[in-house]
């Protein structure tokens, strides 16, 4: 498969949604948008599968199951939504037992409970491997979602906190979901994305969806971190938004939120007029090196 | 694992709806329902694992993707529901090239255009095995869908086709979607099931559910099937349901829809007072033997 990006591209070409669809918004942002009267529904769904995204050995059932439920909130947070239900769907091999089964759900569940989202059904089955989906349905107001096409020259580009920790360390990340929401209603923010896939891949795809460039300094980083993991390490939980200049106050970081979810927003660069989904990193240009699940090796 | 039925309890009642969720009806029928303003929607998310559910000899890709999404139209149909789009989570093992997943798209989106279900999102990755979770949105008016919980004594049973085809030929198998809205909107179907895991299992749960028992005869079989398969195999997508005695005429099966989604009603019992789940077969106390992934074997 020649690339994730590519593929997606071809879904969405094959499967347009159709006139008069309540889809508001279909493949190729971080979530889908169903339009109801009163309000915007959100819908992501994401897969935790066992030697891709997560170790046995190094994580718990516990972890496994805040994971999986965390990778999808945070596609809600890019958007900056409120987190209603999720169904989650879970393929169970024979090394996992009734203990790590309970395990798993009340790592998932913990997390469910501290961000409102109610657990509503899903799918049991058995496998030969550990595979897991959960999709979320948030909330935002009508026309509200945070949206990575939005982002136009001159505003100033975001993130919501350092980057550059290995994933393998990376055992219970919190979802930015204050700070998605304070970036849309406070902050008005004119595009957002999660940084699932790495800064450099993830800025790529904002400036592609917008039709803009983007030139960025130094991300801040983890302690140990080095750039180049700061610019392209996948399985960030932060967010990467952009701000009208009008707004975004140069060079002044501010934290959001009580711990455990404590974000530091820190100002990284300027979108451009350009080639539509250039980077420039410290005047050059940037690869796309965030992470594929199909790039050729 | 003790069963899949005993762990659906068990998270159930480990995560219970919070009040003031507008998640109207939690784990533990074909779909989740979230309240809407102006009208209810379903939720169901169905997983399709190599080797469990499909086998890469017998089912081409196109038969793959067909299957993928057609699992999770039959419990929209099970309630009664209209489809209205879906995410679809995708895992793609080394052996799936170009063509296979295109071949699986082009399945699952011939079956999405016939029944008006639009490719809204989802997730790719890859991993070791293909797994494949297909999340549908359905649509029913407000209190209108269809539960495993409203048989009442006196009821009639009916399925609406015959049962005992093996699944391993059953490539293309088509969900009832137009039964499903006939027997909700026309006949007021009381409760409804589909057959996903097998006559035996699953009118036991909607006896379960509803606090009632039930006596049938011999279901309808396709040729060359014995009476125990028709009971007992799982992976059929006709629907199992109830009707008030006064809609339902005994004995007089009807044909609903055009080729290839042509079902026809077919009485095979009622609904009694007596211990709740308790199912009679021909006179006799009928097990409840139908597909659970966790049975200890």
């Amino acid at each position: 498969l020649r690339s994730e990006s590519e593929l997606t591209r071809r879904l969405a070409a094959l499967a347009p949604i159709p006139p008069g669809s309540p889809i508001e918004l279909g493949i190729g942002d971080d979530c889908a948008i169903y339009r109801t009267p009163k309000e915007d529904l959100l819908f992501t769904a994401d897969m935790l599968i066992e030697g891709v995204h997560f170790l046995r050995e190094t994580h718990s059932a516990r972890d496994v199951g805040h994971k999986a439920l965390a990778r999808s909130l945070s596609d809600i947070a890019a958007m900056g939504g409120l987190p209603r239900f999720c169904l989650v769907a879970l393929c169970v091999p024979e090394w996992a037992d009734d203990r790590w089964v309970d395990g798993f759900f009340k790592g998932l569940n913990a997390l469910a409970l501290e961000t409102g989202t109610a657990l509503a059904g899903g799918d049991l089955s058995h496998g030969e491997k550990l595979a897991c989906d959960v999709t979320v349905c948030g909330t935002v107001p009508r026309g509200k979602a945070l949206l990575r096409s939005g982002a136009r020259p001159g505003d100033q580009i975001y993130v919501s906190g350092p980057l550059g920790r290995p994933w393998q360390r990376h055992l219970r990340p919190e979802p930015r979901l204050a700070a998605g929401r304070l970036i849309r209603e406070t902050l008005h923010a004119t595009a957002a994305i999660d940084l699932s896939d790495g800064l450099s891949l993830d800025l790529h795809r904002l400036c592609l969806a917008s039709g803009v460039a983007a030139e960025i300094a130094n991300p801040p980083r983890f302690r140990g971190a080095s750039v180049e993991q700061a610019l392209h390490e996948g399985e960030s939980y932060e967010l990467l938004f952009t701000l009208n200049p009008r707004v975004g106050r140069a060079g002044s970081p501010r934290a959001i939120g009580n711990r455990p979810e404590r974000a530091k927003l820190v100002r990284i660069g300027t979108i451009l007029k350009g080639p539509p989904g250039e980077v420039r990193h410290n005047g050059l240009l940037l690869p796309a090196l965030g992470y594929d699940h199909f790039r050729q090796k």
